[in-house]
């Protein structure tokens, strides 16, 4: 049994496992060792299983190639969770799981790659999850979350800030950033803040009011 | 020299290399083989050339690591056009450049994967070439294009065909798909029409009023 199931701190971040491309296994660690709960979705958990990692819950519609008695056993006491709306997508459904059992917050990994559509979906369907989980979506280039109306953290100078519009946001401002905004509009497609980076070594700010502001701490390896 | 150098059809679509995640050596050969044109950009260069593929174009705003004589001599006679402008990213230039030189189409590889912030820019702003350039943003997993507001095409029954808007779309009718839309809209992060499927072999028909809707065939390998 991993050590994941040592009784954590509720506030730490439950852990999702999509279905897109594999992070490095050494980001997979370090993001397992602090999570109280590692959901998986779908057809990811048989990848999942050849890396020996303890599942809490597993869910998803299960259309293909899905022996589900073999993974409760190899799993026990794993809760597999059917779900066949076609409404929501499984990493929504997921979302709601957690908000339903009072989490917070949630890490999702293996949420980028492989599938376009997939990619786009749960990059920006984060969104509507504002006012219930702290969600932060990470692969080894990338750590996406949603700007709150107004944010500061301290960033090394040169650190790629890349702010991308779910939609139109209006009223961006920003301090310390090479590419200020000064109460200006970003539009999805046509106008976005991608590569900006943090001017000198201290607090960015940003605030925005109306709208979905992504932030995107991205790196080239 | 690879056989690209044979005269095409100016009808062929140019062949844009960004610097995302590489394809499959298969998909680009096909790719390559009709391709009048080559560009690459910026840094994926090195990637390209260790591939010993021709190149035709060399664009981007070299900030690191880049001799551009050594590329000269290996690449001879190769134009590398220096693009220092940070409005617009590498991707646009070369379809503006595209637009220039009177190309009426483009396929993009490598356009997508590694960091999320250049995936959902290169995605998402193709649509602003809408009047000008006909672009297949294409990878192992996903074809992307932008949909002309009526658009029929041949599907085989259960083709995953997802539809995202960027931004707001409004106006959407759809004929043979299993989740139809009447007169409906999508709006990105909120409402998207990912994963559908053609609902029998046969022509699947969308038409749309307003917005920019995006196509994506999607499979998975």
């Amino acid at each position: 049994m991993s050590s994941h199931h040592i009784i954590r701190d509720a506030q730490e971040p439950a852990l999702i496992i999509a279905n897109g491309e594999a992070c490095s296994f050494e980001l997979m660690g370090e993001l397992l060792e602090w999570s109280p709960l590692v959901i998986v979705l779908d057809s990811a958990i048989h990848r999942v299983l050849e890396l020996n990692i303890k599942v809490d819950v597993l869910l998803g519609d299960f259309d293909r190639n899905f022996d589900a008695e073999k993974i409760r056993e190899e799993q026990y006491p794993i809760e597999i969770i059917h779900t066949p709306d076609q409404i929501k997508t499984d990493l929504e459904k997921a979302c709601d799981y957690l908000v339903d059992r009072g989490f917070p917050a949630a890490n999702i990994i293996w949420a980028t790659g492989r599938r376009a559509d997939h990619t786009i979906t749960n990059i920006t369907n984060i969104v509507r999850f504002r006012e219930q989980l702290k969600i932060v979506l990470i692969d080894d280039y990338s750590k996406i979350f949603l700007l709150p109306r107004t944010f500061e953290k301290w960033y090394p100078a040169g650190t790629i800030i890349s702010l991308i519009p779910v939609g139109e946001v209006s009223g961006i401002t920003t301090k310390n950033l090479k590419y200020p905004l000064d109460n200006e509009s970003l539009t999805i497609g046509y106008r976005t803040g991608s590569s900006n980076e943090a001017l000198e070594d201290g607090i960015v700010r940003i605030t925005y009011e109306k709208g979905d502001l992504l932030m995107m701490e991205c790196v080239d390896i």
